[in-house]
């Protein structure tokens, strides 16, 4: 099945707005093993989504749109394509009822134009949106299936999770295995791996570059995943016989749910304490749904008088050392220990910038302290990037550090 | 002049890559005066890829390629469009010496595949590339301008920025204003900015809403930035005056760098305690270059231990009402305030979900708790979505209501 997505709205044509529902719709399109050629952005503008839209019916057999299944009056999606392809909207009551309920639950006032929202295409099937107020739709039209979803990614994806890619189970399906991979670049790691590039057409291979990791994706296409797996898992044994030292995660996993799964199997608890990451190795440390099975507690100790306070850092190291200093970090995190009484504690002073680098302590100088009740050192790190950038790849480390601690003590 | 913007390559369609290419250069059209009316993403298909700049030679002024540079055998941007032209590759000398050179600096060994880079459609302006080995190509073709660029962002930007946009100066430009909204939707916000939204045709005016909020983007065109503002101006004024409760930035600031420089501003220190949203508020502040100089401290305390031994909840106030309660939140409050010294302390805790939620207390519930040396409260709040979504708005909320209490003691 050839099928083609097209975004409807002027912001992704402005540039305010990047289109990541055409990845999110790809990627679940690919393993639902539908191939897809297209991705189109056009306007709220009824000329040219009307064009596209005779475009994309002259090439594909599924067309799926987002966006412009709003109140206002520039969203028109629904609109034009009923005009476009001859089919009527009619209200349909059910929907009207579930917004009335929608707006009565959160205290707000319904509008006219949310009376929009529940005009549907006659005969079509009507997606739920769990989260807002827009209906999507799904219908066939001649020997093609069109599919309208809304534009906010979290209502779009929800739908197209939970009533869409029901409606679209294939015969053949695609299955992709994702390899994360830390301390290799990318061409090194092509290097080790290129004949098994080369020699595969089903599985496939790729990699693919992202902030200091480099990622592996292994995909196969078949009738079912038990028949996939036969063929992904030999190459996915061989790619871990040539790069295992550097494979973090082979479940699409992020680094910190790994050493988070680790944590957990070693039934062992953590604490952090940040200076440079400002809470960032907190914040998405509890990203993780469970996180409070082995997280006790984070402080971010932005001042000289909060590291002293709260982790019972030396005045005279601060004075002697400073805060971005081996001995600092080190303080840090034996503090945090002793305080807390988890099972290991780690901590991160370093300088973010865009300004506060020196030629001894440069922007990116990042410590990361780590204490458990056997021993406590420091890692000394150079990032690069900017603010930001220092920050992620600060954070990415101490997991990898924490991780490498765990695999170390239970060997 | 009407443009569209075609990125070739297959990651694109599997969904392994956003299509950020797409948006910075919309970005930066919208900047030259120049509309975008498409964009289109093609895979590494000669067919397609042959379509695509068919019907895009058929409806735009100026066509933009990324992507397909490059010295790999899909790469086939510039074969594919010098054929479906009509116009002739020929090796450019001056470039072939560039690419060796670039190779022998870093004592990589070129390759012939790296020859194919140095073929330049005949006639057209070179651009160079600073960062990589793909030069791009400017012609022009009948009425038509053609631009090749590269795939990789960074070698996109950079020849973009330095080679390409001075070839596009046009005699207006665009510029656009974006005020940012938080409490009300976007139809009610619609509602009654409706009658400026139909009579503007330049400065034209959209709304778009994004977790929690909804911006509105004033966008208008002329000779230079002072003949815009001119007509941009009033119209701001205008919708500041129906609007004004609700907003909360006019620069495109996020909420807290909004309270970040308001707080500054008043000299002020600020401290956060958070409980479900697990070091996000902390971390989106600290993010802030600059934020050490009003932020103190950030206390993530996930258990309720901690909740006792750092902010000295009192733990029969968390067996009696729990620690999702008014009761916790305002202890967690004072208590940080008491502790740190700080002009404000901010306090969540809350139910992120996706387990935990009771009937009396579900997901989504969140208590903000607010403490100075005048006076301490605490909002209720219920929050819909995923766990992301949930503890991103109560973070949103907490700035908000920062700002609030700023604002207010300033009246």
């Amino acid at each position: 099945m050839k099928s083609e997505i097209i975004s409807v709205g002027s912001e992704l044509l402005l540039g305010n707005t990047v289109n990541t529902n055409a990845s999110f719709l790809s990627r679940k399109l690919a393993e639902l093993g539908i191939d897809v050629f297209y991705h189109t952005v056009v306007g709220d503008n009824v000329y040219r989504l009307k064009t596209i839209t005779k475009i994309a019916l002259d090439r594909s057999d599924l067309i799926i749109y987002t966006g412009g299944l709003g109140p206002t009056e520039d969203d028109l999606t629904k609109e034009v394509v009923s005009e476009t392809l001859g089919v009527d909207l009619e209200l349909d009551n059910v929907h009207l009822a579930k917004i009335k309920k929608y707006f009565e639950k959160r205290n707000m006032k319904m509008t006219d134009n949310n009376i929009k929202q529940a005009y549907i295409i006659k005969d079509s099937k009507v997606l739920n949106n769990d989260i807002g107020t827009a209906p999507g739709v799904f219908f066939n039209w001649k020997d093609k299936k069109i599919i309208l979803l809304p534009g906010p990614p979290t209502e779009m994806k929800t739908m197209f999770n939970n009533y869409t890619a029901p409606l679209l189970k294939q015969d053949s399906i695609i299955k992709s295995k994702t390899i994360r991979t830390m301390g290799i670049g990318e061409s090194s790691l092509e290097e080790l791996i290129k004949d098994l590039v080369i020699e595969q057409s089903n599985p496939t291979i790729a990699t693919y570059a992202k902030q200091g990791q480099v990622e592996i994706q292994v995909t196969g296409k078949g009738k079912n995943e038990k028949e996939i797996d036969l063929i992904i898992d030999p190459l996915v044994k061989e790619i871990d016989k040539r790069l295992g030292e550097y494979i973090y995660s082979y479940n699409n996993e992020s680094i910190e749910e790994v050493f988070f799964k680790q944590l957990k199997k070693n039934h062992m608890t953590v604490a952090f304490c940040e200076s440079c990451t400002g809470g960032l190795v907190s914040s998405r440390f509890t990203a993780i749904p469970g996180a409070s099975q082995v997280f006790e507690r984070g402080i971010v100790t932005y001042t000289n008088n909060s590291k002293i306070e709260e982790l019972n850092v030396k005045e005279s190291t601060l004075k002697t050392y400073g805060a971005v200093s081996e001995e600092t970090a080190k303080e840090m995190s034996i503090g945090l220990l002793n305080k807390t009484n988890v099972d290991m504690a780690l901590s991160i002073t370093g300088i973010a910038g865009p300004t506060g680098g020196t030629k001894d302590k440069p922007v990116g100088l990042v410590y990361i302290g780590l204490a458990s009740k056997d021993k406590s050192y420091v890692i000394k790190n150079i990032f690069t990037g900017s603010r930001q950038d220092i920050q992620n790849k600060a954070a990415n480390k101490v997991f990898v550090e924490g991780r490498k601690y765990l695999l170390e003590i239970n060997n």
